[in-house]
């Protein structure tokens, strides 16, 4: 399942290329599963009040179009791969055009505040599970 | 006593105007306190390790001058007011021809780990103090 | 008049204290104040293909209260002094309960594309002119 | 050929899980590559005044160890393929006992400042070929 949400490119989000700098991806994808979370009933903040983190193992984006300060963006986010400690989720931003300026995953590995793997919780895999792709 | 620490400017740093973001500088000034203090002989990474914690309370700065990528940058900081719980570091940076590009201040308290106000530890004060002006 | 807008605090937005870094603020002015335009009628990314750009002289912020992560955040713009090539800004970033966590101002020099002064535009002045306050 | 840099962690580029935000590290591999061209005698910002611009297409990074603020980090910078219109460079971050904390890579298209593909210039190639790994 695809889900999406919606932002504005920050004026500080820009660099002197005149478009966004690369490294806001990442930003925008972190934003596309907070949201793609909460829509689906499991809100990330909760998740690390209950003790839970997601650290970031691996991650990749491609570049395909650049954009400047104020462009609408969507971030469409799914699940990808999701087994016991681990999760992906892809990411796809695109301009109000429905141009894709940006492809990416994120591979995340759960784990207590201390960085110890745990499993990630039944009802959250149940959630996640469900949405698999 | 005035103290120096010198960076350049990160491409990530500049903005669609070509030149640094100015919520970028306060990045600078906090560079410049940081190697202030740890010159000084106390450094602020030891100090949170301690249990002591340094929050903004309140902040300005004046732009002078707009520079771009890959500037060598001076930062120039001192102590300003030391009192009980706060101390004020005030901050000029500037560029490899030594134009001012950006003044400022910044007021910080000194708090515990949940931000209860705390005053700060004797040993930071008396190096601060010799310092002040 | 006062206009507002929301958002919500990016990961990226925290730091190690746990709470949103300071510097960020002055990006929430800067969301303030595009969707102040915006709503006013004159965006600043269209001045901006006039040949008018918004240079900052001048910022301020005083912090209140610290907020984490997915924190919704209202942040609440007004224009503050307008001559006749500088408009000040002043700014509450507010959270889900109403409390202020950062008040702040920023004053704003038009210049055009190389940084000289420019008075602004008569149709932007007639309209932030009749929100001054 | 294998370049080096260091720089420090700003309290700025951690996040509220306490360590380095993982985005940052693309700044990071940023500073790698400025530093690496300056070392071999062709500056990045020297290429941007004669027109050719390096447009980031494809990046690609895997988390080995989190730090925090004020880690002093020794970023390696080497040029992996170099083909006309493109040149990736490889990187890995250390902290001060040498542990590995993110490698990755970044490949970047050579363009003129609209973004329309071009060699990149002859002296530029002859320096990073003989660096090729």
């Amino acid at each position: 399942m695809e889900r999406f949400t919606k932002t504005r490119v920050r004026y500080a989000d820009t660099d002197q290329m005149g478009c966004v700098h690369h490294a806001k991806y990442f930003e925008y994808f972190e934003i596309g599963r907070t949201e793609y979370m909460r829509q689906a009933g499991c809100s990330y903040a909760d998740m690390e009040k209950m003790g839970y983190f997601l650290m970031l193992v691996d991650v990749h984006a491609t570049y395909r179009k650049a954009v400047g300060y104020d462009t609408e963006i969507t971030i469409k986010t799914r699940v990808g791969e999701l087994v016991k400690t681990q999760v992906t989720f892809l990411y796809c931003v695109e301009d109000e055009e429905g141009s894709v300026l940006c492809e990416g995953w994120t591979k995340l590995a759960c784990t207590n505040e201390d960085g110890k793997l745990r499993r990630i919780p039944e009802e959250i895999r149940e959630v996640l599970k469900g949405d698999e792709q």
